[in-house]
């Protein structure tokens, strides 16, 4: 995401249709080194790409530290996160002037579908027409977020 | 401390003779980002070069990752470690064959001094004479840990 002002929504997808035309697609994973009042660390794999976040929120203070780790450290902090994990597959597809991400989960989410659309500005999130494909809509349900995902499992 | 198996003694200290011959001194200070059950993240300035370590220690996988960070990063961690921080200044002197390090701890642990002495073998170790500014041994005392510092204070 680019800096400044993000606008999203979120929805489940029951199912992907056959034909549709993505314009790119990797590998994700994420897990949890330690979760500590406020304070997250994570570690994310980015297609082969590693990196490391401390991220504190809440508060006064807002603090986001990222920063770039190689593969042996990454895959070691990795084996920290067990239980508290989130891999997935993302898909890109452009929807009319929306770009749309699609996340298949995997590992112990598997199953789990739910596509982002990101917009410019609120006129354009608010006109938006979602695919006769998209599910529900769950942006403002804290149980999708990848920190409550990894935790807390896929949602009932 | 080099690698491989590490031989230390500590001791506290009530008062330091004005006379001893100190080989350096340098500013430490650590602090805890995150603890999470066998998981610390921790950042460290060791006089003005800063370190994010993460470490997992107990049952069967032991990590330690270490990094340098840079200053402005090592200082916005060191903002989420209030609270949970040790400060010390560390001198080193010559004792006998031994090198011994005191700590004098700053901030919130004013007034604790604490030496550890280094050894190369079980056998130095044994035969070890303390100088007479050496006060009670704690070298088993996990209270004395820089985890417990940091968390509980000084010990009553």
């Amino acid at each position: 995401m680019a800096d400044g002002i993000e606008i999203e929504r979120k929805f489940l997808v029951d199912g992907l249709p056959r034909d549709l035309d993505w314009l790119d697609e990797r590998a994700l994973r994420q897990g949890y080194v330690a979760l500590d009042g406020d304070t997250e660390v994570r570690v994310r794999d980015d297609d082969g790409s590693w990196r490391l976040t401390i991220k504190h929120g809440g508060g006064r203070r807002r603090v986001e530290e990222d920063m770039e780790v190689d593969t042996r450290r990454g895959e070691a902090l990795w084996d920290l996160t067990e239980g508290r994990r989130v891999e997935k597959r993302r898909r890109r597809i452009a929807y009319g002037a929306a770009m749309v991400e699609v996340d298949e989960y995997e590992g112990d989410l598997r199953g789990l579908l739910v596509a982002e659309v990101e917009f410019d500005d609120e006129a354009a999130s608010d006109a938006f027409a979602p695919p006769d494909w998209f599910g529900p809509e769950v942006t403002e349900d804290d149980r999708y977020k990848n920190r409550a995902l990894a935790v807390d499992g896929r949602p009932a």
